[in-house]
């Protein structure tokens, strides 16, 4: 659920881009009595994400237009599904349909790779999947959402909700004890603190410095079993770095707790969905 | 060139959504009085794009901070190449560093993509690839800038700049013929009429209704032949959907005017920029 | 009809310059449960423009008024009829009240003299009358709706929309054959391209060039007629500066295609409208 | 003077009207590294206003542009006068002249009107003329200002800055005795009380209840001059509706102190001034 | 009442700082489907101040939620009582509770401290006591509003509401008579004058320029009775300056017009209220 | 450090707020080309906190005025001690000067507060000060860094930034068990989950399901040190609730590892600061 005037923002903002000279093709071409029902349908399979900012973008546009969901939010859409579908004012559904299809591809192409890297995982495996903060500028909230729709797990959320130690802090602070140390006594004690180490012997000085999660760096195979085994009842063990689908089986075998991943956000290839126009009446 | 006031919307924007509870990490562990200077680098070869966004992210955290660039906007950047540099407090550096980063993988990574295609041209075709308006909720300034630097061209930059009559307009007007009247005599007159058309005899109704420019759907490449000779000295003609790097020379060969692509901007992978920070004194 | 989300930032935008410290008087004489019924009403013949802002006004103030129209947008009024009517909390319909009357007194004043300058066209003629970019600072999409009510059209609407070259464009492009080609190299394959030129001369180069439109500036009238021969069948002949409502009709007789005056938007006197208000129950 | 950060707001608003898409014409025509020098010109008899607004358009869109003043604001510049003098890149001069003309061209033909409004004023009369808030919705902090450039005065700026009577009002309290009673007592102590009267008859009744200052709306001349006489001494008179040039001289004979018309904001014609380019170097 | 449009700013506002990365929490462990209501209570006695803002915080999380009053506002609330009720989404409910409780808390501590200020008033005196400019920053449309809810009086709203000639602008114009005569001079004819005076010597000047308020700050008890004595019939007397709960009386019986206190809004200790939450069905 | 670009949205809001119709007294009374030097000086002993905000606030003002610190954020200032020093033109001092001085008021009184607590400490004591969420609306990142400055420690920033668990929260999930468990499965692993109860019952199932830390709400003093006693080694204990200055020695004596207050931000009373302004040639 996304709180309404946080979404009119992002929605509003959106729509100024396309729309803040009106539309001329729909204005000069269909008469404004005309009503029309707009099916979004998968043109491949995907995850389904996006149902609230679907329905919010009609609904800005033209408040009379209504939504209604043809497949539940995370489903996995067939190609061919219809997932939701909107009745209005033809001209409303017309001038709105760019901009809602932009936000919806987005997250539902991050749901589905989400949720390929999910189904990586081993049966029974404990590690989770998350993002990173290599989110699109100004779209982070929904495609955090997103990626907990494909069923992964989201990182912290910004430089304010957590501290990640990295090696520009630990030079700055002359070392990881120190940098740890700072951290624990100047951030909120709601807050972990995590280390990223770039090999084991920091591993080890991150782990007697009582970080609560370290993140083994590009670490290669071998060495993330070794740091596993050293982090194990002390820390949780992130894994980051070239992580592909691949790797993703090896690496929860590994017994790592969390495998984070840029590409989650900022690669995820678009979701194909078309929206059918039919005119009623 | 941006328009400065434009730009600070949407970075302001952008810095918000990361630092609006501060740094938690960077104001524990890095002194204020640290100085640093921060290299942006490429990781693999890409087209540098976004300069003007990647100075403007750090002074608008802090206006102390300095950036020069390294590599021209446009240039090819080789693995290993640093880009830009910037100069200045290492707590600032530090809490513009991914908002920064993510603005400039984005656009370099449209701007590379980009190149590709243009690349993918036969040599002195005079076809031009163009986007589409299937870019990123917030960023399409940004994003179509991103494809120009890359040495593509722009399609109609919204709803209120040109006149694209696709089947849903077809449609509710009654026809090509009325619709392309309709356009004709309500939008201005320093905008074009192109016409989407998904068959030959949709094209010949275009042509006759004096289209200026003839968009083919998902043409079969010999209906694209057929359509570049209907055309010719009538119309621009335009081809789009499914458009892949090898479509490219033969669609260019077969004559068309333009192909637009939607991947440009929706799925093009984000380019691999980091920034290696370097305590200074 | 508006973009809601895009009507709503310029409603909320002058409500808050008049009604941020409260209504003073009306939070003091009239009691809160004051029901009224308020009819705008024009003091002046009109044409009636602004229904949908008229009413956004009011129910942004306050989402309980309900406002009908008894005349259509687009319509002309005698003096002394009813336009709009509002119904509601009596301390609302004051409260809104002036911005509402500065809204559609400026939009309905437009689209009153647009009209006038339709009006002048000779029986027949084909001419069409165009605004420009001369248009006040926040309510661009206000006044150029306000200019199609009235029966006139818009020209482009934003240095983004399409290209029109003048005379410091040619001077820094070396010559108008050479800011015709750079254009046409650059622009989108959408936009129309437009050159101004200040004598008969530069029109020939102009049309030598290919330009698509061309505004001859300030132009005397025999040479406008000339000017109309030349591009004949090559390009769009377009008449700016000084225009008048008496040179209308010998414009449009000389064939030219389109009149554009910046005194449609930046110089149309305010329409007379009031609003009356009874008090119910 | 304006709060720096008060005329950004308008201005930004400005610039994206007319900029979100960029400036297609500048930027496919006038190299980057073009530099120009432009200066504004009256193209008729006006009063200069609006020299902060001016350079701050040229300052957002590019920071780089300085602006000179070579009339004072409230100069009465004569046809060919130059006004003030930007200098700085080319592209920017061009991206930013209609908005920066838009403002002061507006601003201007304000300050224009005010001032013939005052000079009609008899030698010698302490009448004053003001404004009232029918001003131009965004604008009205621009259009203050310039009538007060212009010689004359302003009304009460908002609904929450004094207290003023009308009929509506009148009615709603249970006449103009009770109206005033509650507006006493429940208004600030900083805040005048006017009433608007539509007779002499309401004039004797709200000097009876103590009002500040009366309005006298549409009064014939007659009824003017035993207005002013009732009034002396207890309360200003101010004189509204249907204000003419040739009214006014008449009416400060009679005595009035404040003469009101929203013509001098909403009505007056736009000043003419040009923006002249030079190329440099 | 608020106009919705700015209520709706300020609400937007205080939302997006606690809710922007959602509310872990409650998506964890809140079943999306399950209702509730929340009863806000008085811990302890408190004027009850804020229903619109409470009601617009849950509705602008979810227009779902409904939210009745169980108290009038500006009753006096017992502790233990009821004073509004929500009910909707357990969900909505939990994320709007803190916002909504932050903006009553300090809205009805104001209207308390107010009351209690009111009442310190003897039996008939005709003093009023008023807030000052010293209000939060970002809240002082509600803070005024509370103000009066406690049925204190507001001071002038902004710096362009009413004329209030201090020290700097003393010595800035050459002394209290030429102040006075510049500020008449050039302040709109609807705003009244005040002088603030730090002796009897100022007071007699004050007077003499015709001010219409005098403002005696931080005077001795006997000064305050001479100073009233002095200004009787010729300007209302204002005390202002280290204003308790003890000297309101004094200052009452003294015969001053207005008590001014900026602890009013800048101090009052936030009421205790809390929101009873439970499940429904 | 302050990101520039928020601190320019909380700055500019407060002023529109006081400046929005200019500063009548000043304009008519302080000519355009005096200097002044404006001196804040404590009028009581307070903490020194806001620097960047004052500066800031001049400088939307006017780029003009230069700002130095005479006192280090975070000093002991005793009363009459100058704090900072504006120098700059003396209307734009006297037209900032309210807004500046409203917020450090408040800031520097939160300071002022938190440092009495934390003075409150027993010689080597480990317990935290912090904050809790109960802060301004619009002014969370100021009254955090204030409290910080003061010495504390602040709680979570947001209900995105850590897991608290509250009683409604254990209702709707059945359990604190469940409620723990479910927060484990989604929320970030880099957030903590704290866990309020009641009594040392919920506190040993907090414990049980493995929560970070435990909230004891409103415990009695010997449950409070039976509960430090059963947390030890297994989570943070926190104590809240009922905060006085009185009871934190005798909490952290008991072993509390953090003591957080409401009052500390929602009931701070304003630092006394004023500005002593000094004309200048």
């Amino acid at each position: 659920m996304f709180v309404k005037s946080l979404l009119d923002r992002i929605v509003d903002n959106a729509l100024a881009e396309d729309l803040e000279g009106g539309d001329l093709t729909t204005e000069a071409t269909v008469p404004p009595e005309a009503r029309a029902v707009a099916r979004a349908v998968a043109r491949k399979d995907l995850v389904v994400c996006g149902a609230d900012v679907f329905a919010r973008v009609f609904s800005r546009v033209d408040p009379g237009v209504r939504v209604e969901r043809a497949l539940d939010e995370g489903a996995d859409a067939k190609r061919g599904d219809v997932i939701w579908i909107a009745e209005g004012s033809a001209r409303s559904l017309l001038m709105a349909e760019r901009t809602a299809l932009n936000f919806v591809q987005r997250m539902s192409g991050i749901a589905t790779l989400a949720r390929s890297y999910v189904r990586a995982l081993p049966e029974g495996a404990k590690t989770r999947i998350t993002d990173t903060r290599k989110t699109t500028p100004g779209l982070r909230v929904l495609e955090r959402y997103a990626v907990r729709v494909g069923g992964a797990h989201n990182h912290r959320d910004t430089l304010g909700s957590a501290v990640m130690i990295k090696d520009n802090h630990i030079q700055a602070a002359g070392g990881i004890a120190l940098a740890v140390e700072r951290a624990r006594a100047r951030a909120p004690h709601t807050s972990k603190i995590e280390v990223e180490v770039a090999s084991l012997a920091e591993l080890d000085q991150a782990l007697a410095a009582g970080a609560d999660i370290v993140m083994l760096d590009n670490f290669a195979p071998a060495d993330v079993a070794v740091g596993v085994a050293k982090a194990r009842g002390k820390a949780l063990v992130e894994v980051s770095g070239g992580i592909t689908l691949e790797r993703i089986a090896e690496l929860a075998r590994a017994g790592v707790d969390v495998i984070s991943s840029g590409a989650l956000t900022h690669s995820a290839p678009s979701a194909d969905i078309a929206l059918d126009l039919e005119r009623l009446g």
